[in-house]
């Protein structure tokens, strides 16, 4: 969880040149920061590792959606990759060029592709037969052309959890390959359809390039045999999916990645597109919580925080681990084991089980790190508790890029009707 | 999913006499649609089965918090189980009495502490020695007099998923048994502290009375030694969890709980509170979701709705399986085999799997049932897909009790920061 934009400074975790122990006075916890910086970095390194093929880096804009991170990525000439029209409005709002928006997903609506056309994002990655009639129906209707790349699943294992595994065949995404070319035929076939190429997308926290490399082989004889029938192949989506290291593990192998789309796509000839987006934003980010108290008993000593669950969905939902760090360095090495838990009534509301850490003080602050990516766009307001607040560090600056909910705001929401008696 | 405010009206599903496909055209999806006739008819049986012992029935407003739903067993003299302040204000909103609600929850804050008090809340649940010192001190900062029940672990395996298990020894949930005396000592110690009795709560979506019978066993033995060493224990509180049969199960054995309480509990001469949530709201709501469009494979047939994983998470986090049906009866029986999915672009967004299902049209409506609890509250912005509105229905009335929250205020919240150019 730390790197050269976070890191402790005279005993303090900070964020660039910010004290998170001063950003959580002020915003109260349990808070989300994240460093400008970082998410800069980020970008530029992968535009780096990337340059030899020179994709266009179309941001997963769902791993964090802040219009105030999407911005960066923005301003630094990324593009986006959106799967609703709350994406697609977000990404214009944060300053995307609508041609370098890639409109993925299996269930647009009608409504969401018209209002795609009138903003004229560039592409459309379409997942079966029936949407591309549905676009091409809507392409009609508002009398524009949709660029239109196939996305076909390659029927390849990958992926840190079955959730988020997306490219075998009993999964929802992508058209089947042996239905890849009807697709084609269709899309060249339909009036206001212009087949660009084709899409493989094959999941998400993947730390390995072996299954790109067989998805890789898989779209470039496609793209080949496509090519021989007639049909444009000009782009190719080669998806995300780039693991970030939780655990310890070994940094995702963006050499060899590299070197395979060298070696298997770039011979084609096509303009490449990739849609990172946890390895952007996922180590820019923590999130920040204070100790509400410990309670200890004979078989667990337990850190219960004032973040919880709702806040940090990835516990829960994928059985995640994140790091932690206390936000005022401890002066001796930990040497007992902690649990370490929110105040919500579950079980699978814990943050870490038997963590080493020196005995915290009651309203100590705990950093909960890697929470940049599929972190607030997670959080609920389960236990109604209101969401979480949003602060963007850059140097010494820093602000407020989401505050928190008022209680009674979130409470005006709901409406007893008038003939509610019994 | 069906019942007698839930059911087919000339091959129309309706919620008592309001017809889903208006409520839809009307409000849009998808929705959750309550029974408010339902909710009612679940609190009367209740509190009809428990008749023998008259519980106080706190309602565990975490499972619906909409104060429309509060609102309705605020009416018939329910009170409210509560873990966090939102909770608190939600139920007094409701019109739930204060000295009704239970605050429960093992990470109570000093403000959440000091609120309770300003507002004469009736009950305090404390999880541990730290909670217990730290709410004497909020009631000495307040001048108030804690109504105290220790909730003691009576390490009982139950529940339907190791996430919602919480009377298990290593869980973070309650005071182990062997120091329970210990916080009673200290509860009679404290100046403002009045020691009430013990609470208990095992878990949630439990099926069988087994492990209710354990921890009463549990309870009534500690009861009976903590008065013999001279401890007031006038009320005990058994908790809730009781489950409800989502995939065709049989009920929960009501009758043979009422008896295991009558036999082991009531002869101890206390005040009892039991805390239902589930059982309550569970079968009252259903999730309205419109198809988007059919995506069939060699291996799949999809039906898409507009209805996903952020909408209702159970699926995703619980491994969840909800009844389906469609909103306009089939005139034939179901012949296929039909993947119902979201438009989430994660594997988990899933609701059911080879589903026998007569092919439904697009823009088909179908209603997930079983909704009513743990729906809307667990529900979440992701891919920047609004929250899902709520309606309520009594007879042929119908209002939305929390409207759909329009897009451009969401994105409305997110700001950029002055400073934020490369």
């Amino acid at each position: 969880m730390f790197n050269e934009d976070i890191q402790y400074v005279s005993g303090e975790l900070c964020v660039e040149n910010a004290s998170l122990a001063r950003i959580a006075e002020k915003t109260g916890t349990p808070c989300y920061v994240y460093s400008f910086n970082r998410i800069k970095r980020n970008f530029l390194e992968l535009e780096s590792v990337f340059a030899s093929f020179s994709p266009l880096i179309a941001y997963a804009v769902k791993a964090n959606s802040n219009i105030a991170v999407i911005n960066i990525l923005a301003q630094l000439g990324a593009g986006a990759d959106v799967v609703s029209m709350g994406e697609i409005r977000r990404s214009l709002t944060a300053g995307i060029a609508p041609g370098k928006v890639v409109f993925s997903g299996v269930g647009k609506t009608g409504t969401e592709m018209e209002f795609a056309f009138g903003n004229g994002i560039g592409q459309y990655n379409i997942e079966s037969l029936e949407e591309l009639h549905d676009l091409n129906a809507a392409a009609v209707a508002t009398r524009r052309i949709a660029n239109v790349a196939v996305r076909v699943n390659p029927d390849v294992a990958a992926g840190g959890h079955a959730k988020i595994s997306t490219g075998r065949s009993p999964d929802k995404f992508g058209i089947p390959l042996a239905m890849a070319e009807d697709a084609c035929r269709a899309a060249a076939e339909l009036s206001n359809i212009n087949l660009t190429g084709l899409g493989v997308h094959i999941g998400s926290q993947i730390m390995d390039v072996a299954p790109y490399v067989d998805a890789f082989r898989v779209i470039a004889c496609k793209t080949v045999e496509l090519r021989e029938k007639g049909y444009t192949i000009n782009t190719l989506d080669l998806g995300g999916g780039f693991g970030i290291p939780y655990d310890n593990e070994k940094k995702f192998p963006y050499a060899a990645y590299s070197d395979a789309v060298r070696e298997l796509i770039q011979p084609l000839g096509v303009r490449i597109i990739v849609e990172p987006g946890r390895s952007l934003v996922a180590d820019a980010g923590l999130l920040v919580s204070r100790a509400v108290r410990t309670k200890e008993t004979p078989l667990r000593k337990f850190l219960i925080l004032d973040a919880a669950m709702n806040d940090l969905m990835r516990p829960a939902l994928y059985d995640a681990t994140h790091p932690l760090a206390p936000v005022v360095m401890a002066d001796e090495p930990g040497a007992e084991l902690w649990d370490i838990v929110g105040p919500v009534c579950e079980t699978s509301d814990t943050f870490a089980r038997q963590h080493v850490m020196k005995r915290q003080d009651r309203d100590g602050l705990v950093a909960i790190g890697l929470t940049g990516a599929y972190g607030a766009t997670l959080a609920n307001e389960y236990n109604s508790r209101p969401l979480v607040p949003e602060v963007m560090v850059k140097g010494s600056e820093w602000k407020v890029i989401r505050p928190r909910p008022d209680l009674a705001e979130i409470l005006s929401r709901d409406q007893i009707p008038d003939w509610s008696q019994n």
